[in-house]
């Protein structure tokens, strides 16, 4: 194990006083005025254009990418076992193929994830959306949480990125800086906010400490809730560089909700 | 493919014709009485005493096992993850570890549910509750929902049994009848009604309809809203040998709700 769990509680205790007298103004202060009705696609690098309801068919898969190819979001993210048709889809597109592992609980074996992250790889996702066993992180088992998020990482590197979902809505202040904090070190490319069944969503102040506590070492995705311009722009400036939402398309046009 | 999708629903439509007329009052025509307040144990074998939260930590496994042990009930079902310290928990004491797979989406891989699936019976499951793909039925792929299901069924048998999760809330009744006639064919040994992260849970008269589809060849367990001994009763009357439910407790005690 890398860290000590002693230490890892100091220095999320750090973290969460370097942050504790900043404000949501604060934040948001720089961020860039929100404009209406008028089409940016520069929205569009951010998106993860996501689905990923159950009974989701291959006619709403289809959909999926040919809006994503059309707008160039970053990603199609979908279910793992859609992967293989919308890889097939999104071919020569320079849109990715994002998989969702472990999802969306999380609790799922680590072979389980490893195996279902190699998989999705191997039929063309070059990203991989895995969810932190929360249960072990509340009981502060944090060498499980680390060597789960590592065994995905290590065996999804260096054809695909993993962003790892630690569903902070689950979760108390130290909890999020600590899962973040094990993620960094155990090789994450992003931290993700949510998953979407959970009880609630990408908040500035999450997406801001997650920033802060992983610094320059991952991006920050945010997701759930992701609905309009100005909640696009206030992750952006909360220091997110990635949004999952089914809203992209509302939100290059700049519709308002 | 065992099927042609004409002769499938050939076959729905037949088993759906048969039961049209019966109404909720004649399939319950023969239950027993329920008894109130009175500790009755036999009610402990249809019991999967099951905790499937993402934050169960390990203090509740342990009380769920404990509480299983005490009842007898026929299993304690959890996450995949959670199996290594459930069967180390439930050793020798009769009482199974049953483990979720695909869950609750059902939308993984099948290379990801055989994994996931195999590495919770190396490490103690002796039953395995796997979701199907819904979005491949609803677009009547059914021969991709019959490898699902058979693939986890191969790798499962004989060291553990496999229920097959149909979620009936997000089915018409013909895909609940194809759903049943997909998984009995491909080796299924229980259908099961719902994973109770849908939007709704079991019925009498679902349960009624897996029970005629499927005959002997399958066993049905009811899941999701199991909440006292009245309803257990219905399900029981209805076709169901298992129940899915954390209020095993209170249906052995005979506890009004």
């Amino acid at each position: 194990m890398v860290f000590e769990s002693k230490e890892l509680k100091e220095m999320a205790g750090e973290i969460l006083r370097e942050v504790s007298g900043i404000t949501e103004e604060e934040i948001l202060a720089g961020r860039r005025e929100t404009v209406w009705g008028t089409e940016d696609r520069s929205y569009a690098q951010y998106m993860d254009h996501t689905v990923l309801k159950p009974e989701t068919t291959k006619e709403t898969l289809k959909k999926f990418c040919d809006e994503a190819k059309e707008y160039r979001f970053a990603s199609v993210c979908v279910n793992s076992g859609n992967v293989p048709y919308v890889a097939e889809q999104l071919k020569g597109s320079g849109v990715k193929a994002c998989a969702v592992v472990g999802f969306p609980l999380g609790a799922m074996s680590t072979f389980g994830k490893v195996c279902e992250s190699v998989e999705a790889v191997k039929c063309g996702a070059s990203e991989i959306d895995m969810v932190i066993p929360v249960g072990r992180l509340k009981e502060e088992d944090y060498e499980y949480v680390y060597q789960d998020v590592k065994q995905v990482a290590d065996a999804c590197h260096p054809q695909a990125e993993v962003k790892v979902i630690i569903e902070c809505s689950a979760l108390t202040d130290e909890e999020k800086v600590i899962a973040c904090l094990l993620a960094k070190e155990a090789g994450a490319d992003f931290v993700k906010t949510s998953t979407g069944f959970g009880t609630g969503g990408a908040t500035v102040k999450d997406v801001y400490l997650m920033k802060r506590t992983v610094g320059e070492a991952c991006r920050v995705k945010a997701s759930t809730g992701i609905n309009d311009r100005e909640i696009c722009d206030k992750m952006l400036a909360a220091g997110a560089v990635r949004m999952g939402t089914s809203k992209g398309i509302r939100i290059v046009k700049g519709e308002r909700q």
